[in-house]
């Protein structure tokens, strides 16, 4: 059965409370029970991580040599984090990345993030709703591959 | 009904035949027929409209007051074309903007478009894929708007 | 008598329903109906002409041996056209850009044109009157040349 | 009735002898009589005031608050001095901004000034024309607003 | 009672030993029992927390709640971190930055930082009593709002 | 037989009447015939194409799938169309650019364009016998390979 | 006793009256009384100086050699002066830089001074309570060196 | 006798397992036990640390006050962590970078790192045999001091 | 006989007690009196201004349409005023650029200036003798013309 | 006779055996064999030099003085030299710069040379040929002026 | 056995009298015996060369096909001369660079070479030991290859 | 007795007939004739060199400890020529920069050079009697020294 993280990074725990008008009024747990559902009906089983300390996504990627596949909101560390990008390609594992705001349209440093180009695909805008793209786009790629 | 128009930018109707290592070996008609599929299972109606002419292009959004929101692969016009940018918000609809290949991988000039800040959504990478996930996630911002 | 030819770029036939609060509620037939009343009153002749196809309003310029010179709303194409550039050089005739939204108070893609530098003389922020001080302008330069 | 005050900036005392295949050879005076008549046409009554120093420019700004607008020819003070932004933005009037030569087919320092994204207009290279097009400009739109 | 959390970032508990002639010999505890000394004067209630560790500093923000505003130094993540920058947002608290250091003075990457143009206010280059005068300005930014 | 299509972009219709001092006096047809005969000598039969429709030179390259190579004069297209680019990527091809002028001694704009990295050639500076060299440069290339 | 020279550059004089949002509503002439008053309860001596003329600033500057140290409010002279920071730096006296608005959350142009790096500190955003907590400050470094 | 502290940034636990074509196929464990080697060999004594935790490398950097100097690869952080340069400027201790591959082989991203130019010395490229180059230069600067 | 203006731009009057390890201890007085000496010698006539007001110096340079050529140590407006620049292409002389500092030596800001593309020879680095350098320099240059 | 003088560039003498896959398998001899051959069929004398000193190539451009016109392949030499540049401006004579590789597919510092603004006309990605196609188009240059 | 070419760069035979607080006191005598000696110790065999001559060093990388690798301190030449780098790629062996100062840490345009991204290692900043460290890693390079 | 050394660098021995227009008829010989009778009035012993081989320039500079100054012409190496800069700063001894041209008035590329920020003074400009200037200001900065 197809393995999948989830990886919600910093303050991906504010969801539904943080800046409400950029980024929706669904919880983070809403969030996750509606990629455990979606996953249920492709037949994936996904796991969902959040933290708000880099090192700890970090180790969690290292030892999720099991997965498929990642699906990672890296949050602000997707701007800035080297690291987020060296762990991800260290563990050689498709990964797709989601923003649920479009970062086009906010500030100019949140315009380009250390991941996209390495990601399998990307997805942004489409609040909550862009997890949901964004797993269904990596299951097919798992199982194209 | 959720009315869409579908619209693929210059050179793709090359898709299937054109750098199929990047761009996958669907067709075009093949995609298309995807679309109209799952627009059905949405209960969406969509037109798919592709052309190699810029003003044809522009000529056809302006004629379609009646759709509910766009969903747009510009092809290489993304990266060019203000004119594109200026139809579509001219005629004031959501549109979502898509690619087939991750734009972020390819060269430099690719990596930023002349829609995406103004785009609701956006979707990269996952070849003729995107096309579907773009249209979830159109079809689910009208219905939330 | 002079003769000018009015060029309206794509999207300009959108004038009066797109972004009204930014390009005002006169439609593109008010504008023409009032720049021949003034071409009028100032003793000039005018034809106008709207396309959303680069490629027409080459070869509409090209045809155009006949006028004295040009006024240009060139839209989106003034940001991206080295052909309309080069149509204009190549007619060798005298023309004047006008914008009628302030292009330096938009998107930072708009702040410059390829046409300013060999434009005669340069108008925008003044909505659709922007075409009659443009039309003025056009009219002394050619005269005093 | 409408209140106008044209600033005209540092060195424009010198226009009519000053790099006289830039500026053309219509003095400072043949161009505020020339403005005086235009303003009587157009039932607008209009102040002129030239100075080379910046401070008085600022002075004379700021004890202006009986006028409706400002037609602001900036001469250099355009690409080097946020305290005339400041100024402008201050009193609160709209004003349209001219310069007597195309500013984009000169030195690249000139193609961009600090007033251009504030100003209501902008007019140039029509010679000392391009403050007559400013003017009638400037009181349409403040009889619009 | 007016409640600030004063957040000591990364390596400032070496202040005092740190590089002492760019940032003095008070210790982090002097400092503090200053910042309390002061609060108690102005009838606020402090909190002070340091952390090298980007993510604690995260969970405190977000477990913070109650406070009215934050007084931040943010060390070396001003510079990098996105996160804390949309950690500071998502509590929706106004907040003060201060450094002890003039940060103009220094390298060329520490003359911006990513929380500035979302704080309320900044202060920067007196030494330790930079957060004295961060603090007093934070107070009396939160009373008058 | 080395078939190959001479692709003249924008603008060259004016050959010989533009600007002749950076273009010469050499019509285009004065240079089709020249190819023509040059071709003949080399054992090559070549097509000769001009429009000024972006959207028509791209329908036209698709349609070329039984030529060995293009010849191409991208005119201002080369410096503003990655659709241009990706047109004769998509039909994989080899294709030589020639530019009449020497774009190195132009405006900045023109000193790079979008079809040089993928070109197997590129030819500029010798007006229409950059036409000439540019054929046997690709006929050469073509039996070469 | 300290002797401290107040600058208060351009347009300053407009303090309350001037872009009321951004500056707030008390006037110079309460800015003043404030600070007379602090420097009072500081035991130290102000004379609080306004000119919209660069060239009296630098005057005022070269003529102050019996101050302790300046504060220095240099409107938008503080972006393009540099001769406002040749006249502090020839007088050799420590100066603290303040700005009522936060100018990091400004236009780009006012994110960098040409007088931080040389100041001895610098306070920006709270308003004209920025003067106040740069007059501590001053005060307080010049006592301590 | 010399102290040395091994400093193995985030991700760099996966030696020998990531990217093995970049980084080789020596794991960490490995590569600690050649430097014990070595350092017996120079008469040093080195202690060898690995986290994917930016805090917890802060905290050690910190409390190695009796250590001589530090071997350095920072992995990812080199490129984004202000707060490792500033932990090491702090302890003010020598320090050699390291780096397995060679970073200017790599992305634009990686070429150029917030360490180099306060380190000592810098050795990349050499795979895990870095490290020891870059121990013995590290115990030779260390005693020429 | 040649007239010379020297005109010492901002700050120049405190030549002698201003920054003297930059400037040297020779005051303003000193170096005039040695310009006027060296005019002396070489036959020409010299009148020496300085002030610290832009608007002043603009005045004096149009005044001067009786001198060969100007001698200017712009001070730091070399680096900001457009003003200066235009006032002295406005009387059509030439002049030399002196400036005491080898202003490449120092900040960033100082390495260009406004004048320098405009001005017939530039002088800097060798102290108030730059000035001595200079007027050789320009009446050379007068009296080759 | 139209005389022609062929310089080739440092590292040109190891043609054939450096990077044969970028640069091809024919030697300089063969090269040089081939252009003697053409330049007899096409009536011109030519002479060929290599040399690794640019110190060398620029005694023989000086030394050359009675050619038409020279064929350079400015080998490494075209991105940093501008003694070559000033060398081939200074005896005034026509030239041609040619490179085997398509240098617009290579490093990004070799896209632009210092030459190329000055030739008469550029080919560059042709292999070995690019100096035929040269040396054609030079001979016509120099007979058609 | 294993033979290496040490290629000392211009300005390097000042080694030892040149700039000796960035340099240090040994002469490259010194360093080229230490060379010998360490070479001895690894059973190499090197040469040492210095010029100051690109040309020289050119035709001496040329000569040395029966090398195994190249130790190269560039001097100035890593900065500005492509003909090195091309040089060292012609003849298809590895190489070591290595410079005695800390790159990073001077002048901006030193911080990047022309040799780095093709190098097989790079080291800096020890002092004449950097070429012992980078034979060592060249030696071990070589012969794990 | 002071001893000069004049170093006059690539294509100097052009000058009088190298592009006349800009660097003036006066041959080599001339401008060493006149230097020479220069020196001797002020006292001092010139020797002139010139050559167009970066490494002679080198090596004449290393050989010349005896001087105590250079007068440098660096020609189009002081664009390029990173070991002349290390070569005049290895030998320890003041040197003046000339240029006979205005380089702020050529080509982008001749703005800035490798030497002027560690030279003790730059003159340029004034023709061949830029060289003169420039001796009499080095004469007299290494007696006042």
């Amino acid at each position: 059965m197809t393995q999948i993280l989830v990886v919600h990074g910093p303050n991906l725990n504010l969801l539904g409370s943080r800046e409400p008008e950029l980024y929706g009024s669904s919880s983070l747990a809403d969030t996750d029970r509606a990629l455990v559902q979606l996953a249920g009906e492709l037949g994936a089983e996904i796991d969902c991580f959040q933290s708000n300390h880099e090192g700890e996504i970090l180790d969690r990627i290292h030892e999720s040599l099991h997965v498929d596949g990642f699906l990672v909101n890296p949050g602000g560390l997707g701007h800035s984090s080297v690291c987020l990008r060296d762990a991800l390609l260290g563990v050689n594992r498709p990964f797709v990345e989601v923003h649920c705001t479009n970062i086009h349209a906010r500030e100019e440093f949140r315009h380009r993030t250390l991941l996209s180009d390495v990601a399998a695909g990307v997805v942004s805008g489409f609040g909550w709703r862009s997890y949901l793209l964004g797993l269904r786009g990596l299951v097919d790629l798992i199982r194209a591959a």
